[in-house]
């Protein structure tokens, strides 16, 4: 590899940990920074750390949160007798897309994987059957991942939950609208023809 | 769009001003510093700066430099008469990787553009001129990209220096090593043709 200077050999290094990003990505990145001005890099900077001095968990959902409860948990327009379990955060962001949930959401904050070492003792389950003890809740839907983890703790889960008499219903799994069977894989696609709902 | 909290909000904005990154990449990036311990957070923050605090450009051949001139000009062993002219100094690393140059670069940060507004007197030609005068200089290697911009600087630069008696060489365009004519466009097949060396 030819010399970078240092501060621009450590920046590409500081890219390089972040998903997704490759050595030519880190290196474009990088280049970008030294092209901007110091205000523009300054303010990226100051972000950055913002983001990790102001945001904390929702003491109720542990979504991401600036005070004490998230925008979905302080909002009295949503459904309070619906929760949505989700493994993370981020992945409230496709379900509030379709506008179509009005329900309250639960951050599992993981998914239970025995190849990994997670158990569901490391999993957020105390906080939602406290949620649930509280009796407003009626359905809960889970929205764990549809992989072997997602898979394990919807099923844990759910023997959890429906004796202590909640609806319980997990997201469905077929064909995506606008795709083409051609590529559909074989899970998915038994999964699509088992879940089959009369017309 | 579903709420972010505010700094998670201006932490996507910020990502996503860097090229190459859109709405979803800057999402998954901005989640992951949320998810990072402060202290990794702190110091790619700081990198950013030290980048901005630290690194100029070399006053011999505007490379990024850490102090008044980059590690090629101030390497004895590289070869003081033949200099590869570029766009911009992050071009620097595709040459290096191929470890068959052993000369010196000169940056010119950028390229003729009628159509954007920049003309020869924006390009550092002024100090390119000024090492020529300096005798030692016998060739000059321009490899300015392989587009409109890059021609008419290549073209440019070739009729300002070959009457000061240097050697003035263009690199070579043609199909890529490993490709297949089949996917070569017309103007890179025909400059094939035009370039063919006897064998």
């Amino acid at each position: 590899m030819p010399d970078f200077a240092e501060p621009l050999a450590r920046l590409i290094q500081e890219f390089k940990r972040l998903p997704g990003i490759g050595q030519k990505s880190a290196q474009r990145l990088a280049f970008h920074v030294l092209r901007s001005s110091r205000e523009d890099t300054g303010r990226f900077a100051q972000t950055l750390m913002d983001v990790k001095d102001h945001l904390g968990v929702c003491s109720l959902c542990n979504n991401i949160s600036e005070g004490e409860f998230c925008p979905y948990c302080k909002d009295p327009n949503r459904d309070q007798s619906v929760i949505c379990v989700i493994e993370e955060a981020h992945n409230i962001l496709p379900i509030e897309t379709t506008r179509t949930f009005e329900g309250l959401y639960h951050v599992l904050q993981g998914a239970i994987s025995p190849l990994r070492g997670i158990g569901p003792e490391r999993l957020k389950i105390h906080g939602l059957l406290e949620r649930i003890a509280g009796g407003a809740v009626r359905e809960l839907i889970i929205a764990t991942n549809p992989n072997v983890e997602g898979e394990a703790t919807a099923v844990y889960l759910s023997r959890l939950v429906k004796p202590l008499g909640v609806k319980v219903s997990r997201i469905a799994m077929g064909i995506p609208v606008g795709s083409d069977l051609e590529y559909a894989d074989e899970v998915t696609m038994s999964k699509s023809l088992e879940n089959r709902r009369e017309m």
